[in-house]
């Protein structure tokens, strides 16, 4: 029996029943139902809106309905949404008394206050397996980093650099996810319940109780803006999109390092899947499939700003919606972590990159001409000749002599030859942020600290 | 056991399993799989890779397998995908033949054919629904559609028109949808089947057999193309997505049209739901969900686009992330057509809106002038004069007298005020497209023949 | 000359250039540009990088180019970018000097720090145009918001109201649109210059003193995050993009209220334009192009996550279309904030709805039986059963007598039709976050408070 | 003179004027204005509305503001828009007769043709440009395309291939492209023009006629239909995107093509720019940028849907903002073809990849079990074994005896060492589609004739 037989005549039409409901999506929420319901039971018995009999009585029946559901009970669509097939089976437990459940409640706080409460369980989860990832890769650096690569910019060639250098840069760029999981946590956890519908309720009700009970940090102090906010949700899913970006970008790596062509890694079998076709293949799938879903959660990101945009206060049907792109962001994003994690940790990294005579090398002339004072541009320019002259040698710039030098500029005297060896190269660039090994493990320090 | 067998060691992860299989997904094109499989067998059989015993037998088999699907079962997820569970599955009917099935066909080709067979169906199925949903509006042009109503330009009050010349708008919207979903489909309409990975095959196969089992339109004539081509997916969601823009536009109206300030129609009980706190509510809530789910539209194709972005050819995981936005762009488009047609079908309509005086008879005055030789611009700008000397009458254009008229210019006279006649208003634009009855019957007509 | 012509042959081709020169969106950064450049060069002054005679001149040079860009001086596009324009325009004035301005530097650091310095001003702009346009709703709500009026779910009218209120719930969303901004400041706040192209610089350089030089919070401490970080940018323009969604909603209402058929509002004639046809028509321009222009800022939104995606380290060249988005992100929300404001200051609003005998009131009756111990969802039952009795009578619940609510529930007797009146139904709801009006006054001064 | 001054008192303030005037968009429409304002004109004279002399003269008049826009003329901002802006300058030549210009047209049905022509023109080039680029191609098919290189797929050596075999899948990725545009084309090439504001006019007008002077297809037959259709737009620009996610996969191609990892091609230094900072590097600069200008067209085409979603009928303001976003997606992607050209015909392609002993070769000997009657699962289980045997060694499957076979499976005679030549395993894939050398030269052939 559907709530609106009160005044409707004919009932909802089965197609609509089936195109509105939304117990496949909220049965997520199920544990964060019947939490929150408790709180409200509990606050009103204690301000005297329910006897205390009465509030022990339902929240006993809530406690049943929690265990049928653990134990696997699931209700069948005709209950619409996970709410109200929780308050029809506490209906079942204990008689009428169910119908007090939702004294000076709509479901608009109701919904409000899981969802809320099914937020901030998974960012607190996503946050841990940041932390997790980041772990890992600092494992890595540690472990494997210490490897001379070439560093890129435009995917070609730039500089020496060591590969700890490198995986630093995307551990520097979760740190800041963390951040902003962090930030965002604070507006998720305010508590819309008690809002009612949107104008808040005759009845005296005590929010801060119910608050403190669910350890929301603080009440959402208008009705209206308690029930009709989604910047929360869409705050969420940004900071979920801004890190699939991120996870994009690493994956992206690891695919291309573990092609032939580059051959700086090898993913663990347990990362990888075969081919039907192709017997030799070790493919990429889970960087893959984490930079596809990167797309995903853009999709669902997008989704969310459109639902919202131009929307009327206070609640609209089309906010339903919400949580459909809300959950599959949060709960993809967490896995995508995850497997990351796994990918860095089992694979293999190979040995350094030869980069004697390398022509990302080249830079480090210019700076030689610097410190001897030649301007900047004139030193590059030079740098710029010598590379050219020896294109198409396979040996690169460790095809360069003295004399080539020499003739190059005045001040490019002998002692340049040793500035290419690529091992001082990296270790010259000691500034702070630079690419040399002290500079590498005095991050994996700071970084080390953070997650603490 | 995964095919990956032959060579990894430790076998994936479960937890790469459970991240990279794609059966809940998948599951939707079982039906596609064998259909698709059956054709390659067929042909392999009628060329002479597979003896005519052995086709036959594999054939049996997958009907056996198909049998089974329909009567509900289902696989586990350790087969990763709906076209590994189907082979297994055929395997223990018909032991180490099974074996065969895959030859001359890769994974990449398999999924490709299923997928456009899915999709094929699925755009037959909408532009049916399309029609239908045309059709319905028809119905109430016809019975509803000279009913006066004020057009509104910025949802200001600007011109009187018949409801059926509005209602029209949105038909010849759908009309277009399903000119493009003609167009698209025949770019679906074409065989990947026998591309194998992306190089074809060394086996002696019949690709034009295979597309002519499957009701191709065409071969799609390079094998790399072939299995890494998703313009057909973009290209499909796209159409999707501008459908649910036409879709959100009318729900909006049927939201707009059922507050109590507008007091238009009156949704039917069977598509509107009751409050769980305030029981005289009739929400919306069908068009309200149709206009929210074309945000989610719009995300799938935003993730299609981002997913396929950048990616080399031929086949990357990320594609498997296709078919999650895909079919749900089509199935939730296909269900909000349905719907809104039986919104359409089922509201009730409310007699026409009072307009006489109205201020947006304003524009009549300007018209006048204009058969009088006036310059549109004057006219307009002693039209303007005239409301503003009424605003705030609540009799509005009605308080002007031929006194009023003849001083705001002097070709303003007295026949003027016969102008205002709303329904004199509404016949006299008669021009081609004009809200003028006989030119909303001419459309329905032109309408009608479309739908045949 | 480009900075290329060290080795290339040919140059580039004029196309070329023309399609990748970003002066036009650059330009906005030459006051960030040369003020970054005075830092850097500074410092190389203060470390001996280059002698204090050199930093002196090149700063002044500095200036020089500074003044002629504030007097309208404009590079061309052989220039490529402002960056390479300012430093060539440096050259004329400071001679070959000017080649060491780029000493221990790179583009790559060099933008990014001016897209950051850039970003930063426009951030607290866009912070106190925010808390301008929340002081004029609050005004709003002490001027105008003891006003009854319908408050709406589903745009259906749910319970009254005081408009105050239900404004207060968009100051609200925009008070945390504020703390997201502020969040966000401290993630662009810091420095990345130092990190030259992605891997240090071997000379000494001091890049705290720079940081400290330019304001910035903290030092970027690892290059190749510094150079290839664009999490800020995505932070920044989804701030925007969730801001524009709560000024869209914002605006929606202003574009209803402003209808005929609510009539609540008049915007002032100084935000809204007439119509080329319609001579009646004051269209709401203003508010409709926040709304549109909402749907553009999310489109930058994911233009920028779908170009960073699957970016590998450390610079690649597509990023140089992140400014064209996040510059168009925040100065199109810079504007709309301020052109609401401008409404919200400048409209009139209009008397109270009547709401005597309103379905909106229907709540009253649960909530009275809810009071006389009747469980929640039989009062509803009952309250709904009397809107039934009493729809398509045009006085609505006013029509009811004691009798009829007595018939219907044994409990809701006589005194249940003082319950009945709007003002008294508002007054009741006076829990915390309540429509009652000590409620909202109390809401204003917390916001108030906010804003000093 | 704003157009609103017969009733507005106050005028709109100077804010709002710059915040809604869209000149700087518009402007790129004027020969659109002028030409749709001609077929009008000439319209009105031939029907009789205005006189043959009022007509000519208004024509004459247009014709002058042609001119001096064409010669570099600009309106100022007070102008709002192209339209009253060259209304405007009529009137300084043919004084108040230019008041009857806009006689039974709307700036509705005004905007809506002009758009169309500006749209349907840029279609016209864009198909042009898309041709061209198939064409340079295929000239790189012809004469770069008998190389040999590994095909991938998840970015892994599937199996040897033709590079013109690959390079076909882009050119076929393309020729849909065109389809798609043509398609549109025709749902882009409908007349609007005497819609009015949405209603139609009073006067005889001839919509026929003003169709045919500007060369549409056919006329809109409803005309609230006509002014508030979007989907052509929304079509277009999807078109835009589809396409732009081809380029992007080209482009990254190119990108990946161009490191020294692979090392397939050298783009030429026209299209390629270098470093500030590091003088070796060629960066590719050219696709990188059509790359993430992907994103950016694809940021248009959410911007668009969004905009449009939930938009009532006939016209909103929300709408303006479609052509920023429409013409910045089609000029974008017409820009990217030219330059994706130009990097095609000028690269440098290198030498085959000496595929002798790869793994991507092993799917020749699963395919020679074939031959023999082995079922393709075991064939690739026995192929996989064999790779496995020889990871580590660098000879790759050349370190395979015929003794090594034959342990594998007793039917794995010496013969299969022949099939592992690369040559031989390209040229044998002569299935329909298939990668050997007369399959590539069919297709070109194909190609060719769908170019003429």
């Amino acid at each position: 029996m559907a709530l609106w037989d009160g005044r409707f005549g004919e009932g909802p039409a089965r197609a609509m029943l089936e195109f509105s409901e939304s117990l496949g999506t909220d049965m997520a929420m199920w544990q964060e139902d019947v939490r929150a319901s408790v709180a409200h039971v509990v606050m009103l018995g204690e301000v005297g809106i329910l006897t205390s009999a009465e509030a022990e009585e339902i929240v006993a029946g809530l406690g049943k309905v929690a265990d049928e559901l653990a134990a696997g009970w699931r209700p069948g669509i005709e209950h619409e949404d996970i709410h109200m097939a929780i308050e029809a089976r506490l209906g079942e437990h204990v008689g009428e008394l169910a119908g007090k459940l939702h004294t000076a409640r709509s479901r608009n706080d109701q919904v409000a206050t899981d969802v809320r409460l099914w937020l901030r369980r998974r960012m607190l989860l996503l946050d841990e397996a940041v932390a997790e990832l980041m772990a890992r890769l600092l494992d890595r650096v540690e472990r494997d980093g210490h490897a001379l690569v070439p560093g890129f910019t435009h995917l070609q060639r730039g500089q020496p650099i060591r590969l700890g250098h490198h995986l630093l840069a995307h551990v520097w760029h979760l740190s800041r996810d963390r951040e902003r999981l962090r930030d965002t946590l604070h507006r998720v956890n305010r508590s819309p319940l008690g809002a009612a519908a949107m104008a808040g309720t005759p009845h005296p009700i005590d929010r801060s109780r119910t608050a403190e009970l669910l350890q929301f940090e603080a009440v959402l102090e208008n009705a209206m803006d308690a029930v009709s906010a989604r910047d929360h949700v869409l705050e969420a899913t940004a900071d979920c999109a801004i890190l699939m970006a991120h996870l994009s970008r690493l994956a992206e790596e690891l695919v291309l390092w573990s092609t032939r062509e580059f051959g700086w890694i090898t993913l663990s079998d347990s990362w990888s899947t075969g081919s039907s076709i192709m017997p030799q293949k070790r493919n990429p799938d889970a960087p893959e499939l984490v930079r596809g879903k990167a797309g995903r959660v853009f999709g669902d990101l997008q989704a969310l700003l459109a639902i919202v945009k131009g929307l009327p206060l206070a609640y609209n049907r089309d906010l339903q919606e919400d949580r459909t792109a809300l959950f599959d962001a949060v709960t993809t994003t967490l896995a995508c972590v995850r497997v990351l994690a796994g990918c860095i940790e089992s694979m293999a990294i190979h040995p350094t990159v030869d980069l004697r005579g390398d022509l990302s090398l080249a830079t480090e002339l210019a700076d030689f001409l610097v410190t001897k004072g030649v301007p900047f541009r004139e030193a590059h320019r030079v740098a710029g000749g010598l590379v050219k002259s020896v294109e198409g040698d396979p040996r690169g710039l460790a095809a360069l002599t003295a004399d080539d030098l020499r003739q190059a500029h005045p001040k490019l005297d002998a002692s340049a030859l040793a500035w290419l060896d690529p091992e001082k190269a990296v270790e010259r660039r000691s500034s702070r942020g630079g690419t040399a090994w002290d500079e590498v493990l005095r991050q994996v320090g700071l970084l080390r600290a953070s997650l603490r």
